[in-house]
């Protein structure tokens, strides 16, 4: 960390922070310019409290030099980690395709999706058995029943699944059905979610909260992997800006980004980003050719008469014509689908 | 809602929509404009599947026209709602203070906090028991403890107290000791919580999310009334923008749009929204100004040593000065401390 | 339009609005609903003065149905334009790239520029000749020298210049040098200035504001194109959001949506989007993979003592491996370099 | 400035960075952190060229210690400024009241509005004769007519006069009419607007830009200053957040932190910001309690026929009670109005 001074700061002010720092068994260096004096401190800054210094007199800022968050920053795990679900590996040498409806509505409806999306090449069936709505009014998911027709799907196609986790019953849950949980973007702050995912030994995939800086989701990912379970994905659904033509604004830098500043593989979901059927196609490829290690994308057997997102959602032929498209994408990008 | 259709659509397109509301048992009214045919549909919205209407040919856009929130709808409920805690109301009559740290640390910090904020004029003592925060590797909080010496805080004072709430766990724990409880926001959207805290009985403080539009926030109450529990206050604390002066942009307006949306009574903390004690005491005057009901100020006895949110603590003289300056703003807005 | 009703407006009101949208000659639609009435407004809503229909008595909102912008607006212009610059055409067959340095800086760096991105497959060089800068004590740029300097490029090099203007007088002389002109982001709303490039005759880029919406944007390129000049080209380079690993956010999603609502090309400037060299050449590619008619990218002889935006800049052989590794890309999106 | 460099950089690296640093004739101070080197610029920092030096190898991040912005910043004059404008000072001592129609339409229109605002309180009246407008089709201003009804306005009731400037000419025009000019939002970092602002001799209402930070803002005020013309009073009206239910967010934030980074005045302009009549006096009365120096008002003769945002706008009889309600906020904010 670094303490700016005011202009001007008298040598006592500095002497105090100085002082303080060298209680706390860290070493101050000072820096005295022409306008202002800054000073470094060297060593654990955990023991430091806080942002309190701020409060001494005459001190200006303080600017953080080091992340916060370990265990997901590359600076100390340099090489890209691999998250093996069942027989496929998420990571830098495949793009893994995860597909299905928004919301498991039926038995049927679900195992026709299964079928259809692992035809087109998906890896994963993906489906909400518990919704996390705006309003109390809307569709809530079938719950438990939901889970079952997961590992039915599973079972009859061999696709991984993956569903979306919203308390500790429902991984208490998932844990018995599904291969992979999700952590939706409401939820990313949700500390104790975290945890409980951390603990439930299953691979998680972590959407970035609506308003949530990289750095923040690198600390949620972070609260997993300080549980001992290093299976951690990242997955960039949009972040909320003033533009309204789209649901959310689809940050594609985050790519690279997440590629300088952690190992952990990172997935691209356009359907939820954009919220428009005809925008999934064109940013999934860009998702692709800017170096995404997968793809979220929802398919619905019948989107005029989805119970949630059928605005976003692709039909069979569409998908299908999506995943044709982006073959030479992938291949592009010397990954197998 | 409304359906409007593309310029040019076929009267076949027009008829395929206007057909699919009827089906519904709704009824359809077209207006052919110059450019484009408009429909709208009345009766009961819900019966038509989320916003899928969207995906039928021809069909440009869908505007609703009404909100999804009923229960916290100033439409339905024209009179402003009092929040009775103990012998305290939170309502149009009165400028409630709630006061007190940002996490509770000891016993005997707590008390002595408690002790001088009821002297300088406030209702309610806060203090965090489980503390949600960014790095794992922060101070959590003490928990069931901090609760207990939240209620020896009454017992000693007679203030009410309020405690954040993260789960199931923590909000069964809170029933048995404290008088209110907090929605923080980063569970906002926390849907699970939300219809436990319905479910507890207790009077909650719902505080909006960190990128919440205030519909989204209406509905989030009204989660919490549908399970029963009309006690709900709202709380602004800044919102995420891309300013960075302050931890996060109070937004003020809030208040009168709240006013003019919803029943519900509204405070302001411009502690968290700001991030920085010299900013706090000219935006709760702004914040009584402009209508709020109350203020959330973290107070501390020792803020450069707090273990969480000290830069922005005021402590106990600092309190005392913003109570006293705030008193004759209290009595323009013909409200009683 | 749409004007919404209060719930329980009595007739007269309702009764008000459609007497005054009468008088202007226009026609109501009413649709009365189970909680409101709407009235839809048929006919030439530019007769009716702005908003102010909010203004009367039991008005709950104005819904407006059609875009302002005319010229610019897909609906009226079903088929994509082609900008014709020199002997290059902008368009859906090729691949327009513009690259060089943010500014100009001397001629002998302004030809070796030009030469280098030649050798590499760039259309155009670009190069600032007047800077718009923050602070009024950094580089504003060499103005009508630098001009010069740009004529002499496309003289040797045969390359089509493009240059930012930023009032009349750089217009004027703009119109004397180079072959395009652009409106940069800070200027995207000095309608003046929109107006007299529309004046100018010359082919205009206009770059996206930095907190525009899309619909802002088309407006401002209708400004251009109303006055007799549809020789506009959009460039998406990024928002402001809360995100700052970045220094904005690129919303990649604007391809498609302006490929949605306009029939005008659109680039992409990675460079100004990210503000970080390591992140072009993965956007460039997304960039292309979504579809957009171009790119702009920085190229410079020796970035670290560039006299501006030194940190997005790619060194000559960095540029020629990003063109390289673009090809593929380019060829799967069916369009010529 | 300071340089963090990356974990593990060589000696080597950090040689060079600090070599880089002493041939320009500064000093470079080291601290050798655990985990990483971090070096301190002393000296005049102008002499490094931009953020260039983030491309030697092994450096990490860049970090400004000091403003670029010196004239409008409060390290360098500490004590509050006053803008005299004719025989009324705009600052400490004083609520500045700017009120009057958002375009001026008519000179009958205007002196019955001057009148009236006048005798509500009001020390300026405001008026557009040259209005920057989102589409080309809507009223763009009358222009030199409406700058010499200004005038006329003036005359008869002896208020101030303040007019938006858009460009050169408008400026030229100004100074002959007006005693005040006012730069607005969308051109805030319109430089050569700024500067010619400045160079007018005329004082100068500097609006923040839509998505402009606080120290853009202020650097904005430094062009003007930047020219010799001292006479700058910021003027908050919002900023653009993803909240619809409000034009802008109002950020009143704004006002405690520009008292402490500058000296200039501020004034806050809460019809533009919220767009919304209601909402304008309890933001009006926030204003007055977080200490801004001033307000501009929008009211208007008729709103319901007013060319241009007739819906914020007040009647006469409005803005009469909102003034009678803030003189008691006037008073304890011990200003006189």
């Amino acid at each position: 960390m670094i303490i700016v001074m005011k202009p001007n700061a008298p040598k006592d002010a500095v002497q105090k922070v100085t002082s303080l720092i060298e209680e706390k068994g860290l070493t101050a260096h000072l820096s005295e310019g022409r306008e202002v004096t800054i000073i470094g401190v060297v060593g654990d800054k955990t023991k430091l409290e806080g942002d309190n210094l701020i409060l001494l007199p005459y001190v200006d800022k303080l600017v953080p030099i080091t992340e916060s968050y370990k265990l997901s920053n590359k600076k100390f795990h340099p090489n890209p980690s691999r998250v093996t679900v069942g027989n496929h590996v998420i990571g830098p040498d495949t793009l893994t395709v995860m597909a299905g409806p928004c919301a498991v509505e039926t038995e049927e409806q679900l195992l026709t999706i299964a079928r259809e999306v692992k035809k087109a090449g998906a890896h994963f069936v993906r489906g909400g058995a518990y919704k996390p709505r705006t309003s109390p009014y809307s569709f809530q998911g079938l719950e438990v029943e939901g889970l079952r027709y997961m590992a039915e799907a599973k079972k009859e196609t061999g696709l991984n699944t993956i569903c979306e986790v919203i308390d500790e019953k429902s991984i208490e849950a998932a844990v018995k059905y599904v291969d992979m949980i999700q952590i939706g973007a409401r939820n990313m702050q949700n500390f104790q979610l975290l945890r409980e995912a951390g603990r439930s030994g299953l691979p998680v995939l972590l959407k970035r909260g609506l308003a949530a800086t990289i750095d923040e989701w690198l600390n949620a990912a972070e609260y997993i992997i300080a549980e001992g379970n290093p299976n951690v994905v990242l997955c960039e659904r949009g972040i909320r800006t003033y533009e309204t033509s789209t649901r959310n604004t689809l940050d594609l830098s985050a790519v690279p980004v997440i590629r300088a500043k952690s190992h952990l593989p990172i997935i691209v979901d356009p359907s939820h980003a954009t919220g428009v059927r005809a925008y999934v196609e064109p940013l999934a490829k860009a998702a692709v050719a800017c170096g995404a290690d997968g793809l979220m994308i929802e398919v619905h057997n019948d989107p005029e008469h989805a119970l949630s997102d059928g605005p976003q959602s692709l039909t069979f032929s569409q998908f299908e014509d999506v995943m044709a498209h982006l073959r030479p994408y992938i291949q592009l990008a010397e990954r197998k689908l």
